[in-house]
């Protein structure tokens, strides 16, 4: 993974977001050549950091829904991780148009554009989300019927779907990551950030939406990067799909205890109630990772210590 | 199901199909008022015969992608059955746009307009070809994982996806059919049309694409909308799937056969080779059809009486 003639020469869609930046500064790290692609309505450019001075680094601003804004970045590549997205769930149920839009036809353009430019390899962030909510636990990624319960769902799916159609008309080869939650540095929402603004605005209560029992993987961002890097290396077929998560879960209710010590106060927590916290929502969500494992893969940090390390970021960010 | 205050007002997309022809015809029999919304891109008017003169029929010349056009359609309706795309898997491979509209976005508008006009029941036509290369037979409708192998089955995994998550957040009901292949009356496109269209232009051989060992259940279009109105009348969940299938198959090389027969020449059938037909193709396709058959549904023809009755159709509609 060296530069030079065989280089690596990635572009990274969303490569301004969260996960797209841990995951930008880890390939420039190890000597590839990176160009973003980010139209910055949710990414940052400070979640790139050092990265964006890197001589080996490009930023493209553009938005995937005017293909010919993005085919010059393309224009070279040997290989695509589409990250892009819009990342709120709940936006998406308000706009569904949001979606459709920034999900699916964005994926769809990366794709054309991909293939007009000669790129075969492709890396997309699906989720968990996929699964609907599934009755098997821990979910393989064999699992059905896929049935989304959100707008967001719904494009993650027909993204998954673009790609195994390109890859097996086209020639493509494609890895499908489905990730857990995947918390760290950079984070613009979720739960850990909807706490501490709660309990900002508010030190005496923390509302939690639902009944608190909600379960869930959280999944360190460079722990995710790893695994999807470790999976890129080793697919084979046309089309390999992985679940991405830790190997264990925490509940809402134990976040919730978490944020309420990390401020150092005395807040009750009070809870919605319902067996989901809002429209969308999966309340519970454990992946099966035999196949990630496989690889040799392990997390660094268990669900628990990444929501500990997320934490303070988060109230950094926030200011407080 | 008869007219009055209590009148089931339906909306077909794609009505002037072949299947959207015969389900048009049923509903009108069984007292239902009918609105067809079609583009006429591949539907034509001669699918729905005499049900155009019937006082419950509207017919809406309109495209999916323009929403503003079918808003006055959908007004009053209580149900959609969404039967519109491109029928032709091979055209949406040549041009990979086709189907993303005409599939996807046309879908995502349907139910955006539905929602708007306070309609709650959807039912759509979904396809077998969301399975990609099932590696069991026959086929649940729990199936996974789902990795299309064309453009077009693509479409109709983000068309499911976008039913379950409008289901989910905005409080629709929907029945998805996976269908076997469908043939009867008013056919287009198919094995059956391609090899009828060979042997006219040369009866001495017949050259058929694969091994002829592709092995598919076939299923009389009658039979198909007596299955819908059945499944559909008896849905309880937000998005309930259902395959729809004859409970039998019969390979390619059968189906060369019958129409050689019924040509009455002595063709020689020739095969072009390897366990696929053309790029997208699904070589064997066998559902599980337990779930529909609990309804009490039978159909009435096996997989070889629809070949029998579909080959004199598709000869009398190309005119030899």
């Amino acid at each position: 993974m060296s530069a030079g003639p065989e280089a690596r020469r990635v572009v990274v869609t969303g490569g301004a977001g969260a996960i797209g930046g841990v995951l930008v500064k880890t390939l420039l790290a190890r000597g590839a050549e990176v160009t973003v692609v980010d139209n910055l309505s949710s990414g940052r450019l400070e979640n790139l950091g050092e990265a964006t001075s890197h001589p080996g680094f490009r930023f493209v601003r553009a938005d995937l829904m005017d293909p010919k804004a993005i085919a010059a970045a393309f224009r070279g590549a040997t290989e695509v991780w589409h990250l892009a997205a819009n990342p709120d769930i709940r936006r998406g149920t308000e706009n569904p148009r949001l979606d459709l839009e920034q999900g699916t036809v964005a994926t769809f353009n990366m794709l054309e554009t991909a293939r007009a430019a000669g790129i075969r390899r492709i890396r997309f962030s699906s989720s968990s989300v996929v699964y609907g909510f599934p009755r098997l636990f821990p979910t393989p990624e064999e699992y059905g019927p896929l049935l989304p319960q959100s707008q967001y769902a719904a494009s993650k799916l027909a993204a998954e779907g673009l790609i195994s159609a390109f890859a097996h008309c086209y020639g493509l080869t494609a890895c499908v990551f489905r990730f857990a939650n995947i918390i760290g540095p950079g984070m613009t929402h979720g739960v850990i950030f909807d706490f501490l603004q709660k309990l900002h605005q508010d030190p005496t209560r923390l509302e939690v939406l639902g009944d608190g029992s909600q379960t869930k993987s959280y999944l360190w961002t460079q722990d995710c990067v790893e695994a999807m890097l470790v999976a890129g290396d080793r697919a084979r077929a046309p089309v390999e799909l992985y679940n991405i998560g830790s190997f264990d879960q925490i509940s809402v209710i134990e976040i919730a205890k978490k944020v309420v010590h990390a401020m150092g106060n005395q807040a009750h927590i009070e809870f919605t109630g319902g067996d989901r916290g809002w429209v969308g929502d999966i309340p519970k969500q454990f992946l099966m990772t035999g196949k990630i494992r496989a690889t040799g893969w392990r997390p660094r940090y268990t669900s628990a210590e990444a929501v500990d390390r997320t934490i303070p970021l988060v109230r950094a960010q926030l200011g407080f």
